[in-house]
């Protein structure tokens, strides 16, 4: 049941801004022995997340650098094969750091979880049930916080994040306002996601239509991409706001540094809060979020949308779909 | 002893960046009839603060601006002469929004504060008594929470406001850094307002200087600035650290609006939170804050300093002091 050797996605150049094909390299290697402690599990889905950026990038970031010659870091869910940690099973299916390979040899240590949700599909313990599931449920519920009837932006609401966001602020009574690019993804906002406007960020009078959508200004901003939609939103922040940082999708390169209309005297004059926010520093809310995220599914009331790529030759090109905007919901490779 | 008429400065013109002189007028006004809540007071000391250029200017801002024809809004400390309101008796010291005249007949909810502390200096309670002494107490003791050993920058050190900032946070076992303008002052913030190191932003190799006074980065920074110091203090901040934004005094127009690096990505790899801080929000704390500080100041453990300017007729020019750095402590306007 073992295989003798595992196909592997390398990183063999260090992508200056958003990784694409040529930084990557499809190797064949061999399956170590299990050391005391690990698993040997078989990746069903690969997951392809904005954060992948970071963990190549050569700027200063929150994790090491994954190094030349290594297997990209990412999520993945599989089953074990074989184990020699008593916590875990074969048969078991585990959703943790396993990289971009078809089969990992790996710690105990980078299992998040064992799946319990044996009903709903494995993939999306890498979605809405996993990184961007938690990040949504801890960013709306432990700290944006929006109270019925204010005002909730999300910037790239149509995303596997900010659909989430959205959904959930919604169900505290926030009024939503999603912005995403272009007319199909706004109208997405709307009618798969509730969001009460949906808005294009590539229309001319994108900032005349963000006024409209805000009459009374913005209570809180979930912002995944900096650049200037967050600058458009920052314009319209009311007294007492607050915005969560989760990401900059927008800014293609950070060397060198971009720039952008100041924000402190926004800041100052509105007394808003600037926060940023990583999921990671939320890891002890994973089974409160699964949990209610998954019966959300269950009965209907949560929406998400999955972009599937089918096989491990279609990975090195993914993440930089994230950044063209071509995926049409949470990316993942399936790999059988 | 109520005056027939009385001086007052008068706001004749709206300034587009920092008021000057041209900006006022000094006129002789009838002294009115006090209808019945009001008091009629004689302001001993009239306040020099930087939140009076956002009073007056015609960017949207946290408080009304004033009428061009009107008195100019600023703080006072003075005596009652009389009253028509049970809470306050001819001969009581009081500090409040009096504006920038010698007598003023004013409701009596401008009063800030009855002065208790008569042993200490009546201008005291227009600064380390006052707004500035609030302001650095509730944004250390409310916003900031420096833990012992951490490390607290803070901008314009030597100011008003500053300089009271960096007693209160080294007295909380902070490592504290000042940054002001000039050697004279960098100086000052060390051998007279306690600081582990003062550095003048103006030394051409000033980013590196502090880089040398943070080696483990910025854990709270005390922003009264905005412009290239805080830029350089923003590239230092450690994980999960905090900036309070209290004033943006780097600034001197706001249109155009001014750019700077864009810190969203700085803000989510360290996960900072940057929150905007006006003392207005925090008067509940008022009393709390002057009976600490005021039992420091007794007991020699916190040094302040005031520049006093002599007469009306000073007062035009006064707030561009406090933008070309030329004064030397909590500038205040004495008229008797």
């Amino acid at each position: 049941m073992t295989p003798a050797t595992t196909r592997q996605v390398v990183l063999v150049a260090r992508p200056e801004d958003v990784p694409r094909p040529e930084h990557f390299e499809i190797r064949q290697a061999r399956v170590p022995d299990l050391a005391e402690g690990q698993l040997l599990v078989r990746n069903d889905y690969l997951s392809v997340d904005p954060a992948m950026r970071g963990w190549v990038s050569p700027v200063a970031n929150y994790a090491e650098p994954v190094a030349i010659g290594q297997v990209l870091r990412s999520f993945a869910v599989g089953e074990v094969l074989a184990s020699r940690h008593p916590d875990h099973q074969p048969g078991d299916v585990v959703m943790g750091m396993f990289g971009w390979t078809e089969h990992a040899v790996v710690d105990a240590t980078t299992v998040w979880r064992t799946l319990t949700e044996t009903d709903l599909p494995r993939s999306l313990s890498l979605g809405v049930l996993g990184l961007n599931g938690l990040t949504a449920w801890a960013g709306v519920h432990r700290v944006l916080r929006p109270r019925p009837g204010s005002t909730v932006v999300v910037s790239t609401a149509a995303g596997a994040v900010g659909s989430v966001v959205g959904q959930l602020a919604a169900d505290l009574g926030a009024r939503t306002v999603g912005i995403a690019g272009g007319p199909t993804k706004a109208t997405r906002c709307v009618q798969e996601f509730g969001y009460d406007v949906g808005l294009d960020y590539r229309a001319p009078d994108f900032p005349d239509q963000l006024a409209e959508a805000t009459p009374e200004g913005v209570d809180h901003y979930f912002d995944n991409t900096s650049g200037p939609v967050t600058d458009a939103v920052m314009a319209r922040l009311a007294p007492h706001s607050s915005v969560l940082v989760c990401g900059t999708a927008a800014i293609t390169s950070w060397d060198p540094w971009p720039t952008g209309p100041r924000t402190e005297r926004i800041i100052l004059t509105r007394r808003a809060r600037i926060e940023g926010f990583l999921a990671f520093d939320h890891l002890d809310a994973l089974p409160e979020a699964v949990t209610d995220l998954a019966d959300k599914i269950r009965t209907g009331q949560l929406a998400h949308r999955e972009h599937v790529l089918h096989g491990l030759d279609q990975a090195p090109g993914a993440i930089a779909m994230l950044y063209d905007g071509s995926n049409d919901g949470k990316l993942v490779i399936q790999l059988r």
